[in-house]
């Protein structure tokens, strides 16, 4: 099985370069494959971001993520691994993802990635 | 198709320009059109300022914003054009808009511009 | 690409079957594929019956149920279907259920279909 | 200005048709224009029916309604209209729709309406 | 002090008196004067009615509720009172009247009327 | 420790006694003691009616409710007895009381009467 | 391992045999252990009924219902026996007990079940 | 028609002034009259303040919004001449009032206005 | 009528004095009396503190509260009392206490005192 | 009766250790006893940590948790011991856990530590 390809994202240019502004783009319809039990799991991705000279193309996201549908990893790889993708691709200012996994043996997991390191003493 | 003009924004001399203070405005009726498909778009504009020596009368907004009914614009486009326009026409001292779009794809997107450029690494 | 088969529905035996009473069973995670676009479609099925000599085995029907992962078929066609299997495999005294996908375009769907035929004038 | 034509709504076969069943379709995207004043009202619709042998189609409907967007036609009539238009071309065993209107003036409406004519004592 | 005048009501003609259906309509912003402490009382009422052959205009129901704002009245008389000029004035297939006051002394009252009047055993 | 006492509650004349409508009386802060531990319990009275030749007070109401506060009762003696005490003094066409007390040791507990006696089969 | 004792279940005289009413109780604390896999599975309770010579006392129904906690049963089992239990000891004339359990593997199971048998065809 | 006078507003000793704290006062039955329109506006106000050597009486805060009700002014001017107001009469260390009117077509206003000025740039 | 006396409050050791952490108390069940009206108050109770070698204990607290139920005092005398009696008996690193009152004539207050004087100026 | 053993808990890798990032696990079915009255207590647990070379498995947590089910702790001990065992088999970057218990005689308790001791003056 091959990994998601960050080359399926496409970006257009930002509108508005000169002024810093943030996108916040919620995809409730997210759905992977527990590596080690072969069941599916379900989350809701919020990606939060500060464009720089583009921004991602949602169309292409959403067949970025549907890579995802089949594909075996953890909660925190995968949402690590998005981040990177998409840092690499728009090379945004700043960018925030957190991922709201659906429960499991009735336990929830959230997974909180951003770009640049954040100071999390606050 | 011509650009919705902000000539169409009425203002009003601000009651009390010696203290500063926030007027929240929603306005949940939003809708323009999408340039790549002509399929409308909908959403919800919340815009809060500290006015200066205006502001802006609501009737003209409603107006204003009645423009983009029938027009061709990105989200990201739409905004930040928002901003621009009411930042000319009252000189606020400060001003945010956040938009939020209905989804689309199964995808929901929200813009939050902002003015003067805040500083967002809090 | 083969039909999801009712063969991997497994019983157990109705601990009460002197007495009608309901089961309701909540599928929050069900999806499948757009049989036109390729596209997948998101959902919640509800299914509620009152068992006669057999119930359905949880485990075994959320297998049946990811069968449907990458089967392409249309929301009336895939509610019924499942319906019937239930039906063929359990031979309930009644069943109903109820199907409520994620908006597509702005619109939103959901199939309830039951067993046997209700009286829907009320 | 023309009327919204129901010769946009298209129609696939009913999969089961020796089953009464409900497929309800929620549009909260609605919108059209008060033929007094000129400004956009805005809405959500609920349709609910059991086909009996064709179903509407989504998109042909999403279309359908869309043309309402710049017609001028109060709450009573826009909502008699669409179930006219609907039953003529599907031919439901049954069929209703509830149409709610955001609030105007501090007031807020709903108009429902069933067809065929539904016994209301209830 | 004048009594609120159901000469303010105006209708318009029902666009579809062959059909059965029901209109609704919300008024969150009812406001009268208790007739004993002088003090105002809020409350919501919903109008739920099938009309016959006309229905009643909604800004000249805003303007008749707007007769109560000084008016002091009891809360069943005030509903019975508006139920009897709605009837009067409109002459309905059948309405129900749901006034929904909010707290006074840590108690909260809701009236409901109905024309004709309704068997209440159900 | 004398009985809460029917006599308080004070009664006027129902301004419709010509039609059956519905009065519905919502009290939050009920409290009385429970007879065997002593401690305080609390719920919130729904009492709904149709008068018939007198309406209660709310005033006396709350006067009449407040006499519960040191008074030592079970939820079930409780939620009788207020109701015999309003029917014996209003004399109302019908009456329904329906209790909700907090929970107490994890159960929470409801209690609803009615007069005259409902049948409970729906 | 013992079957939960009804021996541990309480009862009250009925305060008011005369009249037919309703005691709801919710039992949110629910656990129970899955006899499959021994892990435990968790649930709200209620119990609707109506008393016909005694009411079970709270305080036992609690410690009754503690039994289950380190006992393994299915749902359908553990919900028809509760049923059996309090039946048998209160010999109420009606009862139903709604058990909601929280998910398991993405799915969640409701189990309904009433004394005497109802007719669920409504 | 007469300004709403401050000398309506009472005010009592702070029983701790010795230590700052926060009193919070949510009306939610606040009404005014559109001076253009002479339609009658409606709102929440939520007044939170430190006080100093006195706090207001509520009773008296209620009689002087009472004296709004009929008085002409747009949402701006009240929101900062209710802060002038209870500045004056209570001297506190410091006020918030934050005004949420209803929506008036389609666009829903809030003013927040605080002394001493804040700084606004958080 | 005795003041509530601050020596019903019972305390036991701070498991781990070594870590600054928070315990937060929810108390719904609140109610005393007004002084000037002699009308029961009720309201919420939320107490957050971190405790320094004691902490209070829950059974002691509910007694300790339940000596307001016949006592006469206002809303910002309670408060600052309750601080006061718990800070003199547990002497914990901060304490704050919010309270929140139901509405009286429309109107609704909280209070929120706090150990030691908090700047609020944030 | 034994303490639950932190040996249980397991931890995997950590797959992105260079960058700082926030992993949020709710376990809403925890439960423990009463060391003093022998009944249960129940709660949700809330764990956030920013983990450095490991990250604990879920569903080892799991079954550490499940030791608590017949165990007798209270509840500032219960926490305080969780997060020293996750810290101790972790060592994370930083830890919070927040743990929010049922109402228990009409009061609900919540307790929050943390890992390294944070500032609890903002």
């Amino acid at each position: 099985m091959t990994e998601p390809s960050r080359d399926l994202l496409e970006t257009f240019e930002n509108p508005n370069p000169d002024r810093d502004y943030v996108i916040e783009t919620i995809c409730p319809e997210f759905t992977s494959v527990c590596p080690k039990t072969g069941q599916p799991d379900y989350g809701t991705l919020t990606i939060a971001y500060i464009p720089d000279e583009v921004c991602f193309e949602l169309k292409s996201l959403k067949m970025y993520l549907q890579e995802y549908r089949n594909h075996g990893a953890f909660y925190e790889s995968v949402t690590n691994k998005i981040l990177d993708d998409l840092v690499a691709v728009t090379q945004p200012r700043s960018m925030e993802i957190r991922a709201e996994f659906t429960p499991r043996g009735g336990i929830r997991t959230n997974v909180i990635v951003s770009y640049p390191d954040e100071n999390w003493d606050e």
